[in-house]
């Protein structure tokens, strides 16, 4: 029997209490109570967990019919469990066998044959397979390969390793670090647990919670329109920052407009560049002797970046494209096997111990604080000239073409002084007035600098007489400014946040009295010699709506994450509004 | 015939015009001059140049008879020539054969018999050789060559290499960087250019100019008394700040107390564990899996910690010594050879294999900014507990041995956050208590920290409420506010230099503008919380005299440097501090 037959009168009281706390708290509640003797007792009450697509219906139905304002509404909503909607999930209803559990490292849920390479993956995506990537870990070469998969599975790696890194960026499924994992690589198999898999054995993954299933469970497709469609509309009308997108490539700045980003905060040229096909002459242009094999190198490169860049200038159709110059870290990019040295030789023209020799002479103690950034650029000025002319004759292009016209911001990467900025945006001037003379086009653009060293937020005053933006890299920054290495911090990170040293991995959230003191130092020094430049932010940190919180009250102009995470951006920089004008308002 | 003879005349007003120029500058002049038709015609005066000696001893002169103020006399001298005056020389009438040039390492004049390894260096020394240890670059295991040897010279690597500044820090003459040296391994045969040696040939280097010459050239011993006593003399009696030393060897405190040195301003144990028969059993502790490992291995540190601190603090007879905790550079200790992982596996009772497992494992991306400094003690105590205990256990056996008592500061670092000194503090604390407990004994310390991450330095206002004193560490600091790691330097330094980016290398003189600034942050938030605050310096730049013209300015209360740069470095402070008065009277 039910309770409302069971004890008619009780029921009806609980009923009136229920309507009471939920008016009071404007939201759905799960109540505890119990009845004794025949009376009602409440003993605790809370608003309902639900999933993020009923949280979003019953905060627009609510604010619609006029329970609570939008602002409430908008400020109900958690911002990362939007990213649950942008992806399929699994149906609800559908059986599964969990196999494993990795961490959440991408959300989405896909299902494919397993492959355990990327040119495989690549291969038979090719040929209309849907794939899972099966890797120990996963390094700049599989790109391709990640690509091409639905889902991407590693034994390997944290929630900021390179598999779930690259995997939020592209909005592919990921689960990272999967310990149950093994590979026995004489027979080609996967074993997870005593569970034997073989290449083309069908798995599911949910990067939403980690999870690894047996066989193919049904997912169902995300759904964009309806109550998703009018927080976004709340959530534009409200923000006062704007938000753009990390992209290079034409499928994601294609996914970000899709998400509504307003243009592309950081293009990073060196990731255009880690295709297998493309790799070989970017390491034959690390690898050069000198400025004549890298001239050489270069040429090669210098239409396969104008390509690059009319291809996201079209698609981002008049919205500003923030183009940083080359920064590769070198360990990256040096030729590790015998292979990849054979083939850099073979395309420089030089031996393969002569190759080998170049690479070891480059490799560095710590390569982050190596030559890289802009000091490629001051040491090579012609590896500059040659981004420089890309971006310009790429912009006449399309200009050309009738498209509206871009308005390039190229960003000097890993400035620490004026004087960089200087010889850089010299060598950048140059070859704008050069292509102008060819194509009888001028292009407008913009030349600024990334914001990634403590002495660029300190000396942001200076640095600002030459940059017409900075664009803040709280990734680096943290780096820098912490002394932590991102790659190293596995081995601490977890004691840290443990003992409250950080609340929360500074790499997750911004280090608001360390880093987030220096990007404020960096906006108000910049702005005191250069009261209109244009500030944003392009860490990991644009997509995380605690540190977005944050820069709203240093007054950055735009946000800029991975495509994904557009959304939740534009819910955050909203909320962030919202709550910095009731400070305003107290 | 002389001038005097063959136009007595024009002679005589020479005589005259120099006569009113040495007292117009009063200083000894170079003049230029030409007589045409029995007319005198002055061309040109300046300065004269010449050795430091004889500067010194014009100064003195000078103002003992009252031509130059003490002032005057003590800013004429320039603090870094002074360093020539505490090696051996070479005699300028000695006959000599130069067979190349490097860079000037570090000075004084050395000759011995070459060797070709550490081992073979303090073979040959323990039976009353001189020796040139001559290598390629030289790394930590070459420590005890290098103490055996009179003098060093490597094929490789600048200014601020290993050999570099170890040399500099023992002060052995060193000449580094000889690119014409080559290595024929087989026949174990050294060639300069075409001169073949063999181990037991005789050179001699001079490391003020980074020349080398084939067999034995007289040397002219230092003298430091006379002129030189008078100026320290001087120096000490106008000098604001402290000057103190880096040393953690016996031999390097006290060659530093005989300059003068007034504490140790900076211990780096891990330095300590740099001999061959102690390296084992660090190598054993950063490798243990667990903390029963770790304190197996921590057992066999104590005792040599404690014997070391002993003899330092029996040295130092009540002056301060900041002993900073464990804070090794991962890649530096690891073992490499085959040879050194037996070793370590054999000391440690696990294979071979495992331990070549273990130091996989261990190595980092960037060890700059991996898992070191305070991250060891708030991951693994026992570490931080066991070198707490040495120290408090080592003042009070001085302390009972009747010997003025020591009053340590114990030094934590690379923290970026008050909760890591909480943590760390704690367990010293701790320790002084037990340790007390233990002995009857109850020692006076502080504790504090390395300023060393830009972090720090903004959040010094929070740090400073754990810490009682600051040493900033502008080593690490210009490498992390920078970008720019020092062993990689070497690709763009010079580019950056010459274009003059920076104005010198910014591990040479501080950056004022970057570094400094963060400094002087520090500085002023750490004495807003706690005004009593010690404030010092101890990275290389404690001996550079432009950096040391900074930290006056900040109002550090003391520079520690280098042993061999005491000397210098109490003159510049006095520079320092005449140069400020004279600012505040403008």
């Amino acid at each position: 029997v039910s309770m409302e037959e069971a004890m008619p009168a009780v029921f009806a009281q609980l009923d009136t209490v229920r309507a009471q706390l939920e008016a009071h708290y404007a939201d759905m509640q799960d109540l505890e109570f119990t009845v004794q003797q025949g009376k009602l007792y409440m003993l605790q009450t809370r608003s309902g967990k639900r999933t993020a697509a009923a949280a979003l219906r019953m905060a627009v139905e609510m604010a619609e019919e006029g329970l609570i304002s939008r602002n409430e509404a908008l400020l109900r909503l958690d911002p990362v469990a939007l990213d649950q909607l942008l992806h399929p999930t699994l149906d609800p209803d559908a059986s599964r066998t969990v196999l494993t559990q990795g961490l959440p490292a991408s959300p989405g849920a896909a299902s494919g044959e397993i492959v355990l390479s990327a040119d495989r993956a690549e291969e038979l995506a090719a040929g209309g397979k849907q794939v899972i990537l099966v890797r120990l870990e996963t390094s700049p070469e599989d790109i391709h390969g990640m690509h091409a998969a639905a889902g991407i599975l590693t034994a390997r790696g944290g929630m900021t390793s390179h598999a779930a890194v690259v995997a939020r960026g592209m909005g592919r499924a990921c689960v990272s670090g999967a310990g149950d994992l093994r590979f026995d690589e004489t027979s080609g198999k996967v074993y997870i647990r005593d569970h034997e898999l073989s290449e083309g054995d069908i798995i599911t993954i949910d990067g939403g919670t980690g999870e690894v299933f047996s066989g193919s469970v049904k997912t169902v497709q995300p759904e964009m329109s309806g109550a998703f469609a009018t927080v976004m509309a709340w959530a534009d009308d409200t923000r006062r920052m704007a938000v753009r997108t990390n992209a290079e490539t034409p499928a994601d700045a294609r996914t970000a407009v899709d998400f509504g980003a307003e243009g592309i905060g950081l293009c990073r040229t060196e990731h255009m560049f880690f295709d297998v096909d493309r790799i070989i002459a970017m390491r034959e242009m690390i690898m050069a002797a000198d400025s004549v094999g890298r001239e050489s190198a270069l040429a090669k490169l210098l239409p396969m970046q104008r390509r690059d860049f009319e291809e996201l200038f079209t698609i981002m159709a008049g919205l500003p494209v923030t183009i940083r110059l080359l920064d590769p870290p070198l360990h990256e990019f040096l030729p590790h096997s015998a292979d990849e040295l054979a083939e850099v030789a073979a395309a420089a023209g030089i031996t393969a111990e002569t190759a080998r020799q170049r690479s070891l002479k480059l490799s560095e103690s710590n390569p982050m604080l190596g030559h890289r950034g802009c000091r490629l650029a001051v040491t090579y000025p012609e590896i500059c000239r040659m981004q420089a002319r890309a971006i310009f004759e790429a912009a006449s292009n399309v200009t050309k073409g009738g498209a509206e016209a871009p308005v390039p911001e190229v960003m000097i990467p890993l400035a620490a002084t004026a004087k960089e900025l200087e010889i850089c945006k010299a060598v950048i001037d140059q070859e704008a007035v050069a292509v102008a003379g060819e194509t009888g086009i001028s292009i407008d653009y913009l030349v600024g600098t990334m914001v990634e060293l403590p002495r660029a937020a300190v000396c942001a005053d200076g640095l600002a007489e030459q940059a017409e933006f900075f664009s803040f890299g709280t990734n680096d920054l943290t780096q820098t400014a912490l002394g932590i290495s991102r790659d190293d911090a596995g081995a601490f990170m977890h004691a840290y946040t443990d003992a409250e040293i950080y609340p929360v991995d500074p790499f997750v959230s911004i280090d608001v009295d360390g880093v987030g003191a220096l990007v404020k130092m960096g906006a108000e020094r910049g702005r005191s010699v250069r009261s209109d430049i244009k500030l944003g932010i392009c860490g990991e940190h644009g997509g995380d709506p605690a540190s977005i919180s944050f820069f709203e009250t240093v007054g950055l102009d735009y946000v800029s994450c991975s495509p994904y995470r557009v959304p939740a951006a534009r819910l955050a920089t909203a909320q962030a509004t919202i709550r910095a004008q009731a400070e305003t308002a107290d």
